[in-house]
């Protein structure tokens, strides 16, 4: 039985400071980041490295109302959320309501790195914070 | 600048309970279960479910000396660690242990899924737990 996710498309990584965790990561991924963007609904920055098909999204806060903010003093640095790709972000936000999930956002938002976001509600998924992403068409 | 991790293997997810958290995955992944397994090495039961070239790892502890265990009682249920597929499991160690990270083995120990695996102290990383993970080679 084959998922409806295609595949993780990135982890988040909730850091404190994203100049020191790039350099950090640079060392455990051998590897350097491809892009940096401010992602004004999220109130974060981030920076992305890429590993094979899947990515690495590092995230700083850029206020104290950011979520990044409140799970950092609340957990510490580390891993925030899992993102997965998918074909039909509507649908699957429709399959999941009806399954009982709790989705953060009614509609899906504009993500990072050209994706159409929605996340699902810790509360309902055993604790993990899961985002569904679907690149947005190029004009 | 290419990563010499080739790709995310697998997220890590501590679960309370394997026969619960596997039907909740089943409904979030739309998916179910390819393989249950005990790690001996590492004190847990697993329970794998396939995303495209990604695969989530349940975790539940099978005494409370696992570490499992005592990651719940910190930090309640949710993601555990990413584990990141290598070429050469012993060159990739070599290189972080050179580069100032700190390796919980010394040695790849024998994993779940058929994989050699090693661990990256979460205190050098920035708060997350990494996996290096090699296939053994089929005899």
């Amino acid at each position: 039985m084959v998922s409806t996710f295609q595949r993780i498309e990135h982890i988040g990584i909730a850091v404190n400071d994203i100049d020191s965790a790039e350099i950090l990561y640079s060392k455990i991924l051998n590897s350097k980041p491809y892009k940096r963007e401010e992602v004004e609904s999220q109130g974060v920055l981030t920076s992305f490295f890429q590993v094979g098909d899947n990515k690495i999204e590092l995230l700083q806060a850029m206020s104290l109302e950011s979520p990044i903010s409140s799970f950092i003093s609340q957990k510490g640095e580390g891993i925030h959320h899992i993102a997965y790709l998918v074909s039909d972000i509507s649908r699957e936000m429709n399959r999941l309501s009806k399954s009982g999930f709790s989705l953060i956002d009614e509609k899906p938002l504009k993500g990072a790195d050209n994706m159409w976001v929605a996340f699902l509600h810790p509360k309902t998924t055993g604790g993990t914070l899961i985002e569904l992403c679907q690149p947005i068409p190029l004009k």
